[in-house]
């Protein structure tokens, strides 16, 4: 029998978690009869307590600014203060605590709570990348981990859908940086080049994951990817490693290409898409140099539990946690399906 | 400023994982807007479509017998098939896959559809446990790795309320396994004692995250939890390595302890508690002698999603994903809460 990807059972390597995936895509044909999720809510009127609303009062008694545009703040209950006192040194190896200090903001991306990166302009857009560049400036001179990520949808645990992400900055290099940082230093001490540009030489010259490009990104689904229609976006000229390197076209490029990939989620389903998005570059703090840090390439996640529709989401439970992460359709495939979404005109455009 | 595990954030290490996890106890503040979920569904009538009924006919046309303790058949969907072709060997080191063997099987734990652990008797619950020594016994001949787990809950992407677990065999050692084989290897050679007979022993000193005991196991919080109300459950005597070690003493008080942890869990909310549940053990297979695994103590897992009631969950969202796992109650507050739970009267019988 010829081994065919879309049809046989197999593993994928991941190099940059250095983990494996199973994939299984016969099992597409399974049928679906547990738990559905509520469809996104769509453009309900907004809600006047909302706390991210422009000139709306916070739970701690502060009042937003009318802003206009991106609007930063503190996190109301963050999970990272600045100053807290210092644990007792470890007295076992299996009992070892450390030092976490760091601080939360929240970041707006518009003052229009029904907004979502698809349906904002290109400026709009251009405007989030200006804020995540500044603030990834100012953090990153004082802590070590500067992790930009947005909880999209209810699903997501987002508790609130007024567009926004959050930056969550650290004094330590968190589990998933730390083993990104070691597996692309490996690769290159022993290939001479980074990972990720030579991946995406690779991915350029195959198209098979290829979702949409433009000049300066590309946007695809990785060979070794998880989650059903989870993308990767990539610069593809001057191996940036941090926001803070992109020069102004690349900025510019960016909203184009996050306005196209997002079209084509929401496209995919006729629903807000919901996901986890975050941005991946090298280390920050005083212990980190701008040019210490070659092997690392700059990249954007994408990582979205949908899988059969806007209300039947992939579960990561059992076998996943206890043993290897499985998906059903190959990445070749949510990567086809992708590209065929339109990337133009968003379904709530269309009549 | 004196450090206050319960109020000051800090992070924690997972020596089996090799990752750490960011605690911060005083996000406990935090109100909660985001995403209920609908409670657990209760003594619903049988669903007498339902393929796991005893006497039920599935989905590919066969009968399931009028079984009256366990049963156990092929998975009608399996993500892991016997045979399957090899894949073409890799053309790029970040291109690799690998072939993939294996099988996948449901087991029934008892013929009632309304029935759950903390209501079975200590007899039914024995059955399970042999069933399980058997299952491994068998496949653990074939496949390296034979992981055993339970999805409980709709909310765990279960998608059949009659009680019931998973077995998935397979050819190639999964990235958990993998990665705690290693762990507990290196802590072997450098300790020369296994790294979860040391942890137990200090737990059973110190005794602030134990749940609850009997003459052979433990339920404890892991120092390192990540779940709200996560457990481990460990053995006391003998260091078996995998389930087909235990003898009759420690099958029998399994059952015990598993009745008494899940009456607690179900008791902490008043619904029946969510949560994956699996086993692991030593590998297994022809590669892996019965004692080549000293390092290795068997334990099972408890990973429930629950976090403040029976509807909101803590979510593994973007920074979790993103950057590391963090929780909010501290390990020693949640393994106080499971302690005051009642463990002999389950909440549905009392009045
Ligand atoms: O119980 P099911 O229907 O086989 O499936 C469930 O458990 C599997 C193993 O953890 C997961 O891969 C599925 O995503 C989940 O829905
Ligand atoms: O958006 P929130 O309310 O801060 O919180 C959400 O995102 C956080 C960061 O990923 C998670 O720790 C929380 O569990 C989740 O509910």
């Amino acid at each position: 029998m010829e081994f065919k990807p879309t049809e046989h059972q197999h593993v994928r390597y991941n190099p940059l978690k250095d983990e494996w995936i199973l994939v299984s895509p016969h099992r597409c044909l399974r049928p679906w009869s547990g738990q559905t999720e509520e469809s996104p809510t769509e453009d309900q009127s907004p809600d006047l307590n909302n706390p991210l609303r422009s000139g709306a009062t916070r739970a701690n008694g502060q009042k937003n600014p009318i802003y206009t545009s991106t609007y930063v703040f503190p996190n109301d209950f963050p999970a990272l203060l600045a100053r807290v006192p210092e644990p007792p040194p470890a007295d076992h190896p299996l009992f070892q605590s450390s030092q976490a200090k760091g601080t939360c903001r929240v970041m707006c991306f518009h003052p229009d709570s029904t907004m979502t990166i698809p349906l904002m302009t290109i400026a709009e857009i251009e405007a989030v990348i200006e804020e995540w560049v500044n603030q990834l400036k100012e953090l990153g001179r004082r802590f070590t981990w500067v992790q930009i990520f947005e909880n999209k949808g209810a699903i997501m645990g987002c508790s609130n859908p007024h567009p926004h992400c959050q930056i969550w900055a650290s004094s330590f290099l968190p589990n998933e940086p730390r083993i990104k940082d070691r597996t692309q230093k490996d690769y290159y001490i022993k290939h001479g080049k980074p990972l990720l540009v030579d991946y995406l030489n690779e991915e350029l010259r195959k198209e098979e994951r290829i979702v949409i490009e433009n000049t300066e990104w590309v946007a695809l689904v990785p060979y070794w990817a998880t989650w059903p229609y989870e993308t990767m976006v990539l610069p593809k000229n001057g191996s940036p490693q941090r926001l803070t390197d992109l020069n102004e076209d690349q900025k510019t490029m960016l909203a184009d290409i996050m306005k196209k990939l997002n079209t084509k989620y929401d496209n995919l389903f006729n629903c807000s898409f919901p996901y986890c998005m975050g941005w991946h570059g090298a280390p920050t703090g005083p212990n980190h140099l701008p040019s210490d840090s070659p092997h690392w390439l700059l990249h954007a996640l994408y990582l979205p539990p949908l899988l059969r529709s806007a209300t039947v989401k992939k579960f990561m439970v059992g076998y996943e946690m206890l043993a290897q992460p499985q998906r059903d359709l190959t990445p070749e495939q949510a990567a086809q399906r992708l590209r065929e979404c339109d990337h133009s005109v968003h379904y709530k455009n269309k009549n």
